[in-house]
């Protein structure tokens, strides 16, 4: 168990659950043909450069389909990986190793995708950190955040339960001073993390004391302005700088605009919402007897 | 129901173990502090042109989470829209259509941009005709391919059960006569599908009697080739021409290269494996009373 | 992983729902007062001739019950049984033996039913081959068409997504050529079959683009007429002939009469819907210390 | 709810894993070519006499398909019908309803089935009233045994958690004196039931206290032994006499035999194992507009 | 497997629930930082007096966090244990052990909360038999019975599937003499338990044939005046003596005064539903390399 | 939908599974047995005083057993209620309102007698606000923190994944420094808790940078200077105080004396682990017709 690992049962229950979408009600009819003393001696190859994870879905994966498969890897989730490298070796009976491929290919290319273009806008960031968003395929939360995780950027908040988060439609309806005050009441213990579209509402969420801020569609500058704004209002109150997040229309390539903003963290839906795989293959080599 | 739904039951539980993602264990934190009389009058607005997908999830996910909120839709799943476009009115109790509005935009986002990318390809490979493949992401099989059915594009097999599909590996460990032979034997009435590198194995795959052929990595021109050798095949034995798929390299900027080379239909992973979201937003305005 | 296996992880749930059903909530109140020391060696034994399936679920039941009981075969699914063989050996404590014992039985009884049953019908249709149909067990289907493989027959489609079927009722709605050509549009690459109660609409459906054919209640004769028509139609137009089905009301009793005609298939609901348990029992001899 | 009724729950539960092992990944490729505006209005019919059960699961069947179609009931469960007679009206969209047609026949005439072997077999027996047994098909026990019901026989134990049930085996490891005073110690207030071969084996489970006895594979006179002895005992004693359960070799042609012999009741496995299905169809007029 | 085991499957699904609720869906943030070389030499110590019950469910907690985790009892289910007792030793990796620490605990507490409960219950009104209820904790009850068990109380019926229970409401629908009679034919075998509020009741209970009366809120005397009422029609009918089981009012401190009264068994409420934990720590030795 | 709401689908499936156990396999054996137009009119009433909590699983309940039945409630989550107060009345067909009875009353008992619990430890504690724990009944987490809520007290962390908080051993693996900067790098955004048994602990966690420190076991006084050196660490070094929780050997009778230590919160496990189920009954008039 470590910092990268999703938590225990999802990997067990995504894969039962890929597995029966892919050969419910009759099973693998093509591997079903293929004769018994057929052999597998393979190697997962990635085709082009990224970074790795969801190597315990592989596992996994095999792991279902036939125990008597085994999956040694070369790499660990979170390693950056060349072009050609080979990633792990599958070997065992070539009907089950054929039906888990697909299964074990598509978990390993989205999250490894998922961990790659991390990696990129974390490098572009930096020392800006990077956070990931709620903005995720339906049922892969944990999945996702965990290969977000090995692409070196950080989680922002689980889910609705985690921490308070007041957006625009919160803020018409409660207003941003009673917004602040029912959260540290009603919630403590929780981070209160303001949505802000400009320098006002940077003033008045501070003033209502939220401990972190979403500075959202802000140009570099306004964010500089933000940040002096926050350092200020700390140095006046007594009180530890707010978090300040950037959000908004912030891609790969402009992100390094805002190193140096001074911001905290910033935030990108496109970790998780718009992932191109890394295309990863699995190489067979058949053996007989 | 119709063409573009996905299986029945479907929808109802990917959304529930969507919301229990996003809401376990405390629920809501933030939108628990609105006022009870606030309420919503919301609009899906969709901010760059694409295909819409997914309204039935969007329905599913605001009545598990209250009832009481009404979705009206202005478009149907399948309809090209543009930019600034209303896709549907949403009103209700405010603090409930805040909870489901992440999960709401995650489903129809994510299958509109599947059908949106989809209808792309369509356009760019007609006359030739697109098939998804298995290159899903785990869990969301049935709602991805009911997503590329929405943009025009058809749906290959849908599982392993589905069709008889000999690859390299299969190939290698029967033998291509028998391969085809026992398909025929053991699985009847299912299309027999023969993956083909080069035009000596699309000889053998024809005379061994596959019903399809997929012409993997080649150019249009070893594509017109291989049509050619199909319909002489054809001709001499008196049988319907094999269903001729092509796939390998072959990407949105390149397909329209293929669309004339006389091949049956095109697939592409990358419908369904690497989505970029379709940017839509739920504008609201908050009521009182 | 074989032809006759069911998908991977179905066996594990259904064995896990059987147990509950047969358990919940205070467990197995008898086997509870055993003696500790008390243990089985014992043997399914089968009563009658027959054909063995489910012994993956025998399995799995005791290993669900108990990891420490053994279960070894001394027969395989689809091997042909007498009454008085001994199909397996089971050793381990009494009381989980006991437990596990009725939930093994019913699976194994039930699906060496089908094996049986399907293996007479084999053997009375040949060089006719068998199908079975979607008449089958709710919640079953995976295990039952394993079962019938395993018994010698071929599965028809496994279910409503696996190809195309037009009943009367399609082709009221839509005509047989529009029925045929919207199949061929939307769903490429699958089996398109037509149920054809008479004569003309086996020409009209061949003459529409099938590719199997359902001949519903003929008589032996009326199948002859229909192959020759399905064969001429084919030399005709140069293409394969139809696949020819056979369903109605043929049973055990007369489908000898339907097994020169010509067709390629029978189908029988029978196999799964009508099943007959095989009789096996558990013996056992109870050993102390 | 009425006493024909199974738990809560459960109809809902296997209607959904029966639809979708019916129609995933991709739905129902041919129902979801017909036009939107084509609707049925059908008739189950029943093509052979018996006895109705099931119809809930019909209900819930289509409910879950689409609930805008329409079931009308002309007959309850456990009621007993003629060939020809009409049993329920559906009307809806022609889609839906073909799709949820072959998922609710399997539930209705499998249950149904089981209702009219039950009533053929509580006939013969009156007035001996019948059982059924464990010997169930995995995963269906609860809808089996409502299915009884309504053939008008009664449930055994539920399971294994309901009563105690000493069988041979139990016998041999524990001693009958010792079992009957464990399961009274253990578990008081259930009835505590004692296989025995012989009549000597009666005398002893009496003696022991028990409260019912299973009189295994006994002739009709036999069965009269073993009644006098019964009564003897109870006179003696002054206890209410054993509740008297006959089974083994029991059939439909033979029960009569055991129809005076003043047992309690019989049970029969065949009940639940071997199961005819009740020959139902659903007879569909096509509309349009 | 044992008397005091809960039945299969059971442990593994709630360990299963248990685990998601504290871990998604980002797992343990804390444990997650630990130094992989860390690892724990624990030991569960119980701080007061008590019955253990639960430990199945420790062992299922750590498997599915990290099956390289060691856990060695020096205690088994229903074992009385004194302050200071260690009742197990737990080696592996820390950050897994912590991880599932809080979840082991609450089961284990929990449980042996109610066998600790059960077993001063069961001492306090010996020679009385203690029964629990079905006044059970929702999606418990298989586990909380397996704890009384171990107590050493005996489980009164598992469900509303399990044996008759005629309250109130039962009888003034249906009158006693119809419902006993009812009860009888339709369930046969079934113990049919009739509630009775006073000497009245007592009477037309046993003229009706009831086989065990529930004497709700009599003192003990009343009590007496019942077992009296009840030997006697046992001595006149020539029937065994109806089981008598007194509840209502009935503690811990006052259930000794029953205890004489010649009743077979007294049930409590309190075992299940109002349970103090049992106070269990884990004490943890740290460890590196 | 409000801040007393359990999160979408929790009660759904919790009442679910709360059914099954209750009732699974033959159903509700006795209610089976009632006259169809036996009818209730119930009252839901408290028997001593309270606070309710849990009224959404008894609509749940009941919806589920049979829709029919209606439910109107007097009282709302989080009402301070009288012994003998008439909390709802439920109105429907017998049979299906006492088989739902108790396990409505299962849950409102339970959720109440910790709304109930949980207010009087507020009251007593006030100024201080009072937090629950994670130690929970397992399955129940979300039910039980709602519950919590209703009975004014405020949720603590929902799970492991909602914030950071070191224990004594993670601070011997880490160091306290260590901890900390790990913490906020990998996890920024998140309270970083940690627990500290004297004053040098206390400071030591505040010099690292904690954002709350749970302090365990101390007296009235310890805290008092607890309190003092946090404020102290404020003023000099310019943050916000941090959060101080007592927690440890604090029970309802002397968590008076921590009131006005200055200490923000106390927490105790007492509310979820150990309730006393509130006693409330449903008194039912039996209708006929």
């Amino acid at each position: 168990m470590s910092y990268l690992d999703p938590p225990p049962g999802v990997v067990r229950d995504l894969v039962a659950s890929a597995l029966a979408e892919d050969t419910m009600p009759l099973g693998d009819l093509s591997a079903a043909l293929l004769p018994d003393d057929a052999r597998a001696e393979a190697r997962f190859v990635v085709r082009t450069d990224g970074v790795v994870a969801g190597t315990a879905c592989v596992d996994e994966t095999f792991r279902q389909v036939d125990p008597s498969i085994t999956v040694k890897w070369l790499v660990t989730d979170g390693e950056a990986v060349r072009a050609g490298d080979v990633l792990a070796t599958v070997t065992g009976p070539l009907a089950p190793v054929l039906t888990g491929e697909r299964t074990a290919l598509n978990f390993l290319g989205h999250l490894s995708g998922i961990a790659t273009r991390t990696r990129a806008f974390v490098d572009a960031a930096a020392p800006l950190r990077v956070w990931d968003t709620r903005k995720t395929i339906p049922g892969l939360r944990a999945l996702q955040k965990a290969a977000v995780r090995a692409g070196g950027a950080r989680n922002h908040r689980g889910n609705l339960s985690d921490w308070v988060m007041f957006k625009d439609n919160h803020l018409t309806a409660l207003g941003i001073d009673a917004a602040v005050a029912a959260a540290k009441d009603r919630w403590p213990g929780r981070t209160v993390h303001v949505e802000c579209d400009g320098l006002d509402q940077v003033r008045r969420a501070l003033d209502a004391g939220a401990d972190a801020l979403l500075l959202d569609n802000m140009t570099p500058d306004e964010v500089r302005e933000a940040v002096a704004v926050a350092d200020a209002h700390a140095a006046t109150h007594g009180t530890a700088r707010a978090l300040l997040e950037i959000s908004g229309t912030i891609r790969l390539d402009n992100v390094g605009d805002y190193a140096d903003t001074g911001a905290d963290v910033v935030s990108s839906g496109s970790l998780t919402h718009s992932v191109t795989v890394l295309d990863i293959g699995l190489d067979i080599d058949v053996k007989r007897g």
